[in-house]
């Protein structure tokens, strides 16, 4: 029986989410993200993606290289739950015996060994195993059912942006430092959507707190079931004292 | 950048398909196939799979530990291309800079630890690294496209069974070596209708070749586009000389 498997990186993701706080846990609710995959120099030149035209999804078998866990629970509690446990292998938790990710992508553009992809779900440079295009006679039954996800209501919060918000993003596309105002504004309502607070700040109210998303922070107030996108700003890396 | 990574599996799983010969490409297309995840013991009796309930499938991800290739080519010939190459990320083939495996396998039964699965397209003793559950909100798109394999249509040769062969059949069954025929036969026709022979041997006529499926050896003779499934004989592994 094999018991010890070694692998290595065919790449990494350059996503527009810096830190594991705001990462959304399912890429697909996150349309609006996009993420560059890098090939490793090894593997560039070669034709690696050659016959992937035509393809509007690939499959991402990532590693959570954020987990510090050293030792992982046989049962974790999803958030969506509040409270309950269940096992882990059934769930999509990163914190696994192997912290491997699986992650639905869209392509949205390739050009040789350069793969763009929007609803990606994974913390910048996360190393990344294996690419397996979209087959759905293969990946899609026609007949299925989904188990306790499917109880419980996903996170649905209202999202808004106060005049002082918009007035910086302005600025900020006015110099340049956002490529697309509006995909950015989309992709920061559906990170807040979802409520990015951890379980134990959730009965925290009115509380500033900040989501990194590409080079800014967005920073926001949740009050009345809403979050207020109060202000956006150059992302500078806090130092840890 | 994170460079090496090292797995364990979590279990190994216990399929039908003895040799890589007549194992199919697909699991989906493999409905018949029945397989058992056994869990390691270090994560046994632990409610690994609590919440699984209600789940109709799984993802597995698998090692291809029958690869015996030290060196992966970027391009590979696709057995349906007859031919043409393509880059290995384009495809589900094996062959791959990690040799990992992407299942999607329905849940047959759950009791605590044991997990019976079918649509399984994976060798006998496969190490299994992580069990994910099927979330349509994440794993299924609304809107998608498939790329080269919509232009080519599979393999759907006709299967026949010999009189010798059903009378076969009849005595391994009254002698309980088969637990549910119709389903062996199923499985049979499944595995001949996608034809399992290798590029190379595909021109050749008349001649006999056999499968292993579970404990038996299925022997078939192709003509006329038809595989004619002439004898079923308990698997003998073949001494290497």
């Amino acid at each position: 029986m094999q018991s010890q498997i070694f692998l290595e990186p065919i790449g990494h993701l350059h996503s527009q989410f810096t830190n594991k706080f705001g990462t959304p846990r399912q890429g697909a609710l996150v349309p609006s993200s996009l993420a560059e995959f890098a090939l490793a120099p090894e593997w560039r030149g070669r034709g690696m993606f050659q016959g992937l035209e035509g393809f509007s999804h690939v499959w991402l078998i990532s590693y959570f290289h954020q987990n510090k866990n050293t030792r992982v629970s046989a049962k974790i509690h999803p958030p969506r739950l509040e409270g309950e446990k269940i096992g882990v292998l059934a769930s999509r938790s990163p914190h696994r015996p192997n912290a491997l990710g699986l992650t639905l992508a869209r392509v949205e553009n390739l050009d040789g060994d350069r793969l763009i992809l929007s609803g990606v779900d994974l913390v910048d440079g996360t190393p990344i195993l294996d690419i397996k295009p979209y087959l759905a006679e293969a990946d899609r039954p026609e007949v299925f059912q989904t188990g306790w996800p499917a109880k419980i209501a996903r996170s649905n919060k209202e999202v808004v942006f106060t005049q002082e918000a918009l007035e910086q993003l302005e600025k900020i596309s006015a110099a340049g430092k956002i490529a697309d105002v509006q995909r950015f504004m989309n992709l920061t309502c559906e990170v807040f959507r979802l409520d990015p607070r951890p379980l134990a700040y959730r009965s925290r109210v009115n509380e500033c707190f900040h989501v990194v998303i590409g080079e800014h922070d967005v920073h926001a107030r949740y009050a009345n079931d809403c979050f207020s996108v109060i202000g956006v700003t150059p992302f500078a890396a806090q130092e840890i004292p």
